[in-house]
């Protein structure tokens, strides 16, 4: 007996045989004794529908409409999914975001959870109801219709989960776990039986996108135990917690990211306050930068190497030039064809010679490193994009086997 | 300067290009100094790509679900038309019933409206906001979304003039007014320019389907002034209120309903309470009875005639044959292949000889009446089914020309 959250993102409900499929498992679930709460995503196909309905009408349409319109989606889905429990014979109700209790901010499209006032979610439950909440969506201040946003309904999950101090948060996908790397390419990759939520929002930062990074980081925060499942196979998936067996694995997952570029500021006056001077021009236009290098000085000039988002690249490299002018440097240059493959496991940090083992790995499959970053429990290098694949194989083959 | 509530059902906003069409109705009105509240329906194939959705997973689902489900259908073409209203760069709002102030019945399906809330409203409309509400749809006691059953946009329009005492309620459609015959069949039917409530509803319930019955009571009952006009051809419509110019036309409409059967009960004792046990025996069952003809008793006996759907005529001779045993009586038969063609005016009240001209003009077409009734602006005849359309165009003929 427990209380369990699980959530089915578009493709898992994109048809009435899909949606039947996650009725049987919702209900599989209640049989066995449990309350549960199952947060939806818009059918696929749906949310696709009323984007193209709104760009044939108006391309600038403000988001306040916007979010009215796509929140339809949801109810779509959760009144479709209480239909086929019900065909299944068990008591359901389908209930909005607002009905749900989800209150947000005001911000149409990127709306952040306030709070959920859980009076009719409780009520329903304990009238041994399923409950079938729309995610993504809430009510603000002014009782609209709000977004929250890329990967809000895993958000809605992990916030219901802790609202209701659920014995574990389910976000059920279409592969059946976290992997020590990306199993299509990585023919022995490992299923994770256990994350931390550190390694979790290591590996989303780098591509390996399973959770959203703000459900992740709720979940850590609110100390929400996840798992990470597939809605096609019946196996357990992937736990997300605070604490795992550190012994069991020393890195938890090789990840690769080739949506990055380089860039190279040559021939910087070597004076105090010229990286702060280059990085703020970056910050005040939004740009991340990830990975910093800077040369030790020689002959009064230093260099000073970073990454960047490749879609930021250019608007990156024409700071720069302005930057290089009004400093008196020599050059700004860009590198578009570099791939950053990282490792990243809480075992690092209470073992050595990990970095050397990397390093080791990409020398025995000979490819050049061109940057290096740590951090506790990840190890990052910039490599170029076609060594990219075989550097992850190498890595893995290193540490997994 | 006024408040113009306009309504628009699923046909006006079926595609991208009637939403701009609807959106440049509103915004003209808007334009000539107006309040505007902008009701409609959910766009025609949304409807029914929801129903089908349904279907396919469960054909027995909940109401509760049903109107869930059904809902978010006006909240895409609120949405829409908004956006569409935006583009052309007027200050605009959608509200979903709820955010409307719709309280309704509990009754999902089929839900009737307690009250509306306007606080809402006014405050958008005080911000010289046009308002986009969504129609058929409000919220119970429960909070949750119900839906008015058939006609509904028609009366949550209605509903919300009466709130705002607005100036007009305006029902767009696809025809461009109440006509004196369907003018498909009748080359010389006139476009009314007024009737009034009782006449429309005469006209309503005898096939002329323009304005659903509902509203039109709920505009009688709180005075409401309606227009019907169309979405596609800019011209005044029919205004429909009180008390309209009597001397104007004699006879507001001739109407022909095709879905009646003629029932007759022979032989019958002519003893006190026989018609109240045969008629008790339909209302026990919910058959509604129109016209009734009694024969005069002879030889003790006498004969019923009376008039039902022509769906309920099956049931309803089953259940005169039980009676027919039960009390003596000799026979029942059915006839189905009979017409109803009725005038309606509420001139004909002040002016004699209406009815007689009338017969005339089904005399002079060889027309032979089998049943008639009166009430204080309408006459009906029931005739057989293949004269239907004649009788429509002598009457017609003879009374507008």
């Amino acid at each position: 007996m427990g209380l369990i959250v699980q959530k089915f993102g578009g493709t898992s409900v994109a048809d009435a045989e899909r949606v039947m499929n996650v009725a049987r498992i919702v209900t599989d679930t209640y049989k066995q004794g449990n309350n549960v709460v199952v947060v939806v995503s818009a059918q696929g196909d749906t949310t696709d529908d009323l984007i193209e309905k709104a760009k044939e009408i108006n391309p600038n349409a403000s988001k306040r409409e916007m979010d009215m319109l796509m929140t339809a989606g949801e109810q779509i889905s959760i009144s479709l999914l209480a239909m086929a429990i019900q065909k299944l014979g068990f008591p359901v109700i389908s209930l909005l975001g607002w009905q749900a209790g989800f209150v947000t901010s005001s911000v149409y499209g990127s709306a952040r959870i306030r709070r959920i006032e859980t009076e009719r979610l409780q009520n329903e439950l304990d009238q041994n109801k399923i409950v079938v909440v729309a995610g993504f969506q809430g009510l603000n201040k002014y009782d609209d219709m709000t977004t929250l946003g890329r990967g809000g309904s895993d958000t809605s999950a992990v916030a219901i989960a802790s609202a209701l101090h659920a014995d574990k948060c389910q976000i059920f996908t279409d592969v059946e776990g976290v992997y020590t790397a990306d199993p299509r390419k990585i023919p022995n990759a490992v299923k994770l039986e256990e994350i931390t939520y550190d390694e979790m929002l290591e590996l989303a930062t780098l591509g390996a996108q399973v959770l959203n990074n703000r459900s992740v980081e709720m979940a850590k925060k609110y100390n929400v135990e996840l798992e990470v499942l597939s809605s096609l196979v019946r196996k357990p998936g992937t736990i997300v917690k605070e604490n795992v067996n550190m012994e069991k694995m020393l890195i938890s997952g090789v990840a690769k990211d080739t949506q990055v570029a380089r860039i190279s500021l040559v021939g910087l006056p070597d004076e105090p306050g010229i990286a702060f001077q280059a990085f703020s021009r970056l910050a005040a236009k939004n740009i991340n930068v990830d990975i910093i290098l800077q040369s030790i000085g020689r002959d009064g000039t230093k260099d000073i190497s970073f990454t960047v988002a490749k879609d930021s690249g250019d608007e990156a490299v024409a700071l720069m030039k302005d930057f290089i002018k009004s400093c008196g440097g020599k050059d700004v240059a860009i590198d578009k064809d570099v791939a950053k493959v990282s490792i990243v496991g809480a075992g690092m940090e209470t073992h050595a010679g990990v970095a050397a083992k990397m390093f080791e790995a990409l020398y025995g499959a000979h490819i050049n490193i061109r940057m290096i970053a740590t951090s506790e429990i990840k190890i990052s290098v910039l490599i170029n994009a076609e060594d990219a694949d075989a550097a992850v194989a190498a890595i893995h083959d290193k540490f997994i086997g």
